[in-house]
This record gives C-alpha cells, structure tokens and sequence, in this order.
C-alpha cells in the first residue's frame, strides 16, 4: 500500500505491505487524515520515530475477525493503543499506559497510508450526518477539549490563548463554548478573521495585558510563547502548556513560585465528547481546512503545512 | 536600635532609628526571629532588597495608638502588608496584593531588629502555651500547610519531598497528618533522623523510584532538585515548587506536555491554622533549632544557616 514513510527525520513516499490487523484490532481503509504540528515535530526529530507518521483520521473498518458486524463502519480512533493493565491504566489514565502504543508517534504505524490498524475498542463509529472533513478533527478536537477536564473555566474567567494556529482555533472555539471571556494572540490576518467570527477578542501582542489572565492557553510550542504566557497570567492563575516542545524551556522560576502559578501540561483527551460536539454542531471546523491534497503528494502537504500562518492540511489515500 | 543591615549584597549590624507605625500598624519589640533560605539568597541577590532582612518572627505589642488595649500582646504577624483593595485583593488572593510590602522582603523592614511596625490586622495573638520557640515557626509551617489548600492529598497518595532542610523538614511532618505515605530525600544524618521520627520514609538520592509519585514537594530551589522532582513524578502527577529559585530553571517541557504533569509554585500560607497546629501540638518544630544566638551575632548566624545541613537558626535581639 502507498504511504508516507519518516526514518532519520526523512519523509519519503514508500510501497509497504498492508498491515494485519492482530488479536483484538481492525484494518481501517483511511479516507482523510489530517496533518498536525506534532507530524511537523516529529520530522523535525523531536521524537525519534521511524515509520508512517499521522494520527488525526476518518476512515472505514474493512477487516474485523472478532467483530464482522462493523465491517463497513465509518470510523475515527483513539490514538492510544494500552495495556489495561499496568499501574496507570488501573489509576484511571489509560492515556498513559505505560506499555502504550500511540498511532503514527510510538510503535504504531499511523494514518498517512492507505491503511491502518487499531484496536477495535479505539475505533468510535461516526454518525451518518457528519461529513469526513470534521470527523477529521475529532482528535484534535479531543485534545482542545481535555483543557477544560484539566482546568475549571467558566463565565467568571478571563482566558487567553497564545498561539492561534490548527491547534489554538480549535482551543479558542471550545473555550468560547465555557462562557469565559477568551482572548487571542494572533500573527496572521486569516487567524484573525477566524477568531472574531468565533466570538474570541483579539489582541495584538503588543496589546497584551500584564498580570490579567486567569487562564492563559500556550499553544505555540515556544520559549516566546510561554514567555508571553508567564506575562498576561495573574498571580495565582493557571499556564496550560497545550502544544508539542521540540527543545529545552528555559523558564524564570521565581515567579512561578512568587505569584504562585499553576503550570498543568495537557496532551490528548477523549474522543467521544469530541465527536458529540462535533454531531451537534456545537463545533464546525471545516472552515480550518486550507487544502486537501492526495497522499502522492504528501511531501508537498508537509511543506505547506509548515508555512507560516498555515491552518489544517488533509491527505486523502 | 540594634538591626541587621543588607545593602548591595552585603549584610551589617547597623544602628537605625526605631521605626513609628503608621496609621492601622502597630510597633512590635521583636523577641525571636528566624531565618529561612529566602534570607539566604536575599543576601546573594535573588531580589534587589535593601534594607533589615528577617520574616519569621514571635514579639510583643508595645505601641499600637488605635488599639491600645493590644499593648503587651504576645504575637505573630502575617508578612504581607496589603492593600484590600486592587484586583487581587479583591478576588480573594491578598498575599497577591498588587500593592504589597513584605516584611523583610519587599519594601518593609524586617525582623532582625529589635523592633518593627506591621498592619494591626496582620498580627495574630499567640495564645500562652505555644513558647517563643514554637510560635517563631508560624510563618514557615503556614507556608508549608499551603500546599494541602493547593493540592488535595490524602491516604490514597504517595509523596516525594525533595529537600530535608528546615523548610522540607516542616512540608515532611505536615504531609504526614494527611494520611498519605510521605518519602522524602535527605542527604544529611540529622535531617534523616528527625525525618524517620516523623514517620517519614526515607529515600537516598539513588533509591528514587522513577515516575511512582502522585505528588513531588521541590524544596530544594535547585535545577538539580527540579530535575529529581521530575525523574520520580507519575504521569499526570503534581509537582509543587516550594521554594525560592534564584536563578533561571531550564526544564524539559516535552515530558510536561506528554505526561500532562502539573507543576504547582506555592509560596506563603496563612497564619491562623499554623498557629493552631503548634497549640494544640500536632506539630512541634523545636527540635529543627540548630542555635540561638544574639542579634549582634546576626553576621555569624547567617553563615551558620548557610552550613550544608543546617537546619533552624533563631536570632534573639
């Protein structure tokens, strides 16, 4: 089968063997994934990771031994495959199993190929009425969402989110759901346009209050970023860290303790409130899509995907 | 009046005018006070301070124009002089004031002296069995209780205190009443010893178990006490900074973000349950004195409390 193929942070298109699904798994045909700044990261050696890449997918299960009856099925998967078993799976965070396996990051080929396999207790059947292009985002969605598991937001807060790309709108628009006032960084004009119309204020970096957010979102993945986030925090209030950090932080630790801040690392989040919303148009996110190239032409969508201001690239195998 | 000094760096014995309180303060003759490392690294220059250092303190009334009935009043005081009426002040967080002195810190003279003014809201009364020896400990034990308002740990929980010096020392016995089970990592004899006697299990540094804690106290303010800290930390575990970090702290963010561990800066507490805690003797920090020694001994016994190992040096004006 054609897929997209990472070793020693080299993309390459490559024919491999279609994968067999093992005890407890499905193939899954992919019909759309969608390129991430972790896929980004990961080119860029942030983890050392060789095989196909891609963790955000739609697609259908066309082989299942143990379960025939959801052959057919339109499907999106948790990207965690886990043990059930270890320390931290019977603690309640299967998330973080410690023999885990994640999709297209860890031991797993992902979803930039013509097919995958997953265990079949990842794979969430779809509802008819939503279209492939916002299936696509259930993952990341997932991941916006997990914020508010992690963090109490509500009318009486004052939110900001530094960094509005794929990541940050879908943040911003999940956090507008919360009835917090939220408040956006945002370089390009597009970002921009996609904010207000959300219901999010944005503000330029320049514009950036001092010591006002109860919550500030990092979502740029940069030293820069959390700086800006360390400045518009209030004593005592919360810096979520929701992006992937390829190199060392280099943090003035004194204030954290100082003003007594909260910093809570937040990664993914689960998949069935995320497609919930996603059913009940709570939120659209296909306006997030820039291009959708087919995968032939997956070194091109990587390189456009990396461009500045760039919003969500999808592949279709 | 006799006071300790600092001034670019540099601690003296030096004779200043007795202070005059301000309207709502009242004048105390202090008769114990303590050091702390926040202290310590004053005089290495984590903070521009000028001025009589000390925070940790019991005295007694002795002018009070708007309350004389206080007069002769044995007391503790709360270091942080605020205004009641900014932003954080009103959002419940005065040790936040925007506007605060801080005793011996910011702005307000401090402890090691033979006298000093603070809000006559500040100062609690120190009922008579608590001994001088005992109550001197209300600021750091309130600050050590904080960190069970900040983050809930109970008998389900395993907690790691990084640092056995007079601050951990204080952290390691009030953990221990919640229930949890408490370790802690001592390098030094007498730390290790007083720690077991708490009930407190203690670690070597190369004993740590790795990613097992629910909850890590950093009380070391040290880069290598963090990195530890992070080693021994669960996946979506608490880390609390409990201490003052001089320097910048250079921390590996991608373990945060895919752990989703949360990190907790805790600085100070309040008074009133600490000093109920040392009334009806829950906890005793007496045996953590090292020395007591004059105030005009104050430039040797900052040397002392700099000693690998030390634990509580008391100054007596």
């Amino acid at each position: 089968m054609k897929s997209l193929w990472l070793e020693e942070r080299t993309l390459s298109l490559r024919d491999i063997e279609r994968p067999t699904p093992a005890s407890g798994e499905a193939l899954v045909r992919v019909r759309l994934a969608g390129i991430c700044a972790t896929d980004l990261e990961l080119v860029k050696g942030y983890y050392p990771y060789t095989g196909v890449p891609g963790h955000e997918f739609v697609g259908e299960i066309v082989e299942a031994p143990e379960a025939p009856e959801r052959i057919g099925q339109r499907v999106v998967g948790e990207i965690n495959a886990v043990c059930g078993n270890c320390g931290t799976c019977h603690r309640g965070h299967p998330r973080h199993c410690e023999r885990r396996t994640v999709l297209g990051i860890v031991n797993r080929n992902g979803a930039f190929a013509e097919f995958l396999t997953l265990p079949l207790a990842n794979l969430l059947h779809v509802p008819d009425p939503v279209p492939d292009e916002s299936a696509v985002f259930t993952e990341p969605l997932a991941a916006a969402l997990e914020i508010r598991a992690q963090v109490p937001i509500g009318p009486k807060d004052r939110v900001l989110v530094v960094g509005a790309g794929r990541l940050g709108q879908l943040i911003a628009r999940s956090l507008v759901l919360s009835g917090a006032r939220i408040e956006a960084v945002a370089r390009h004009e597009r970002q921009r346009e996609l904010l207000s119309a959300a219901g999010v204020h944005v503000l330029g970096e320049g514009d950036l209050p001092s010591r006002a957010m109860d919550v500030v979102i990092e979502a740029t993945g940069s030293p820069k970023g959390f700086a800006l986030a360390q400045t518009a925090v209030r004593p005592r209030g919360v810096i979520v860290l929701k992006s992937t950090y390829a190199g060392r932080l280099e943090i003035d630790a004194a204030p954290i303790v100082v003003d007594e801040i909260t910093i809570v690392g937040s990664r993914c989040g689960e998949f069935a409130p995320a497609l919930r919303m996603l059913h009940e148009h709570a939120i659209d996110p296909r306006d997030l899509i820039d291009a959708e190239r087919p995968l032939a032409q997956g070194l091109g969508a990587f390189e456009q995907a990396d461009w500045p201001g760039a919003l969500k690239i999808l592949l279709r195998p």
